[in-house]
Parts: C-alpha cells; sequence; structure tokens
C-alpha cells in the first residue's frame, strides 16, 4: 500500500492576513502525514507591479507576463511569499524547503504558444522530478512549491498555480496516495451558493454534468472542477475542495473518479 | 580523506550582467568536485527599491534594513536573483537548488543588536545545518544560496553574502576538505592596486599583518581578509581571493593557516 501524501493548494491571498496564515500554516503543521504545499500568487504582485509602474493586464483571470512582469512575479511568489512562508513554517516545527519549478528541476513547464492571446512568459507543466520530490519527502522535508517553474533552457515561466499542484499531484500518484486539497474562499461546493452550509460531500463526473447542467456549478468552479476530476482520473485519490479554515477538519468536498 | 567542496561566493552584480553571469555559470558548471554557490546582493535591490521609493540608507557599506527594505532583498535575493540563476545552471545541467537560510533550516541567525548604528533586520549567522548541506550534495543537488536568513523564530534577517559564505564554509568543514573562493572585482589581492599582473600568490596570516602594515592591503580588503584568515583558522582548508573571469583556473590570491 503507497504512504499517503497530503498536497495542499492555497492562494497567495492568506499571506495578506497575518491571523488567516497563521491559522493556516498551524492546521498545515498539525498533518501527521507526508506533506506539501503549493502556494498561489495574489494581489501582491499586482501591488508591486503597480508601485514600480508596470500595468498588470489580466485576460479571464490569467496575468499577461511580459518580461518585467515575470521579474516581479518571480520576486513576489518565489521570493517575498515563499520565504515567509518557510520561515514561519520552520518556527512551528516544519523543516520545509521553498521551490521554484527551476529548483532541483523539480517543475518543468513549456512556454504556452501564442493563440487568440499571447500570455507571455507563462508555462503549463510538462515534467515533475519525482525523485528529488520523494528524496526531499523520505527526509522529512516539506516542499513549499510556488508558481513558477522554468522550460530547462533558463527561462522562467509564470504558472497558474492550481495546475502547479495537479501536476504535482498527479506526478507523485506514481509512488504516493496522493491527497490533493484546494483551498479556497468558500467551505465547499455549495448547492446554494449564499448558504456556506449547504456543502456537497462529495462529487464525481456524473454528479459533476448534473449539477453543471442544473447551473449549480457555474463560473470560476468549473475550471477548478475540471482541474480536480482531471486529477482522480490520472490517480490522484481524491480531491478535497474547502477552505483555508477548514484545512485538516475533513469538511469540504470530495471528489472522486 | 575527506572529500572535496567547493564554495564559490559572488557578489549579485553578476546577475546584472548577462555576458559575465553566462561566463561565471559556465566555469562553476565545469567544477568536478563538490560545490556550492553563494549569491551576494548588488544594486538591483537599490534599485527596485528606489523604484518602490523606499530610501537606501548604507552605513559602512552595509545596508541597513528596515521592514520595507527587507522585503525588497527578500524579493530580490530570494527571488529574482536566485531562481535566475537556478534556472540558468539547469540549463547547464546542473541540478541547483536555491536556498535562504530558512530553507531546510540551512542557515540561522540572530538579529544583531542596536549599537552605534541600528542595521534593523540585519543577522549574523550562528548556526549550519550541516546534515541537510551533506543530503542535498550526496544526492548531487547544488545549492545555491542567497544572503537571507532567518531566526528560527519566524523573522527573516538580512545577512552579509560574505558572512553567509564563510559560515557555511567553516560549519562544512567537519565534513568536507573545503575550499572557499571569493571572486570580487579584482584577479586576487594586489602588490601594486594599479597593476592587475601584481597579484599576491599566498597569504597568511603573519604576511597578511605585514602587508597592512605595509597599507598594500588597506580599506576594503581588510574586512575580506579578515573574513578568510578567520575561516582557515576554523578549519576551512584554504580561502581564494579571485575574480569571476578567473573562477576554476586557480589563478588569484590563496589564503592558508
Amino acid at each position: 500500500m503507497k504512504e499517503r501524501l497530503n498536497i495542499i493548494k492555497v492562494g497567495g491571498q492568506v499571506v495578506e492576513d497575518d491571523a488567516c496564515l497563521s491559522s493556516l500554516l498551524d492546521s498545515f503543521a498539525g498533518i501527521r502525514e507526508k506533506k506539501a504545499l503549493v502556494i498561489g500568487g495574489g494581489r501582491r504582485a499586482t501591488a508591486v507591479a503597480e508601485a514600480l509602474g508596470i500595468r498588470t493586464r489580466m485576460v479571464g483571470g490569467r496575468r499577461i507576463t511580459d518580461k518585467d512582469t515575470l521579474d516581479v512575479v518571480t520576486m513576489v511568489y518565489a521570493g517575498l511569499v515563499n520565504k515567509k512562508i518557510v520561515a514561519a513554517l520552520q518556527k512551528r516545527g516544519v523543516n520545509a524547503i521553498g521551490l521554484s519549478g527551476a529548483d532541483l528541476d523539480i517543475m518543468r513547464s513549456v512556454r504556452r504558444k501564442a493563440g487568440e492571446v499571447d500570455y507571455g512568459y507563462v508555462g503549463d507543466p510538462v515534467k515533475v522530478n519525482v525523485k528529488a520530490l520523494g528524496m526531499l519527502l523520505e527526509n522529512g522535508h516539506i516542499p513549499v512549491l510556488c508558481a513558477i517553474t522554468h522550460d530547462g533552457d533558463g527561462q522562467l515561466l509564470n504558472t497558474n498555480a492550481d495546475t502547479v499542484a495537479s501536476a504535482l499531484a498527479c506526478a507523485a500518484a506514481s509512488e504516493y496516495d496522493v491527497r490533493l486539497t484546494y483551498c479556497f474562499e468558500k467551505a465547499g461546493v455549495l448547492a446554494d451558493p449564499e448558504d456556506e452550509g449547504s456543502v456537497i460531500g462529495r462529487i464525481n463526473r456524473t454528479s459533476y454534468l448534473r449539477l453543471k447542467d442544473e447551473g449549480v456549478i457555474s463560473g470560476g468552479m468549473i475550471p477548478k472542477m475540471e482541474n480536480a476530476l482531471d486529477a482522480v482520473g490520472k490517480g490522484v485519490s481524491e480531491v478535497m475542495i474547502t477552505n483555508a479554515e477548514s484545512l485538516g477538519k475533513g469538511s469540504g468536498t470530495i471528489v472522486y473518479a
């Protein structure tokens, strides 16, 4: 039987609220099984870009990443946010190690080809160094990934953090029994978006399609669900969708194959 | 007999010149023995701080690090500069891993007490995780350290890169035959500052004191030499003082016990 590995993805905005970050890291530190953290971007990059006079352009919720913007997200995601979290985990006795995809060649991506939209220096993951990941985990080191990858040819690439988390989870599934948790602002997939108590406990592809038809699942939840279903289709044992406050409490929506 | 470990320290300004950086990384990639890189700060942090409207204050060549400045150096040193170099090393087939002191708890420091000058969030190294360093090296992973450490209590601290390099070298000397190389702008310690051909081949404490008395060694070279002599006094096999162009060519000034 494979050992359980918990991969937790949270948005970069958690670091903007000290109390929220502290509570999240306490919960993460409390997970006794093997674990890794993936931290998304957030408003901090936009704020730094703005202060530097670099215009932020978003298309469909995705950041257009020109050379200057790549520098900013590398500074903020791989530097400021990542190291603050690593230091805060060390304080909690978690021997964390912050990683971009370039570190240990842990995640390689290919630059997205310009189609209708040219996203610039944006990459889609193609290869995970599972051996290096295993080496860290077996030594009790806890990976903290940021949403920056590389192409193996010296180029860093801005990468969607949800995708980083699912690529990591899918690759690690060859060696571990992987539970992937997406923390977002809601307690789970809600039957009634106005009622946080209406969390749907379990969803698979069949029930997802029905919920989508009924309009219960819509908007930004659709790519999230597609990501989750894709992961369980590729060997991830289950995907949990919940919020940072509920991490480790077992509540939320479980997506299963 | 202990295995040789080469620790190379270069200034952050190398990343500001593509040709210089490329040549340095080629030389570093060519080192066949075990190795680690320490990258200093540089003008990029000052430029970013300025663009963000944060005033840079230096006292005796050292940056006064208030909270905003700490954010800037964390972004630039641990993020932008570190990840660019790691990606460039991966391109050269070097399985590099970028580290701040917080990552793997690799280097812990204590915040410098305010004396005549309050340097702010500046730390002096007190503890190196030699076990984690060894684990990386034995797995063929090449550490690339930046000049950011942590206090173990969640606080990141700006740290002099020469000191990071010598603290790493001294601690690693318990396990490895350490050669520490400081790359700076000159080809070595020069008998005549106007003549790059006048490199003094070997210096120990006795000859250093004589050269200092004679005024041959002066200014910024004094703390560098003190650092080097301190390192060889603490078990580092030798310290090489040279420039980035000469890395791996064996030329420069060797400081020995």
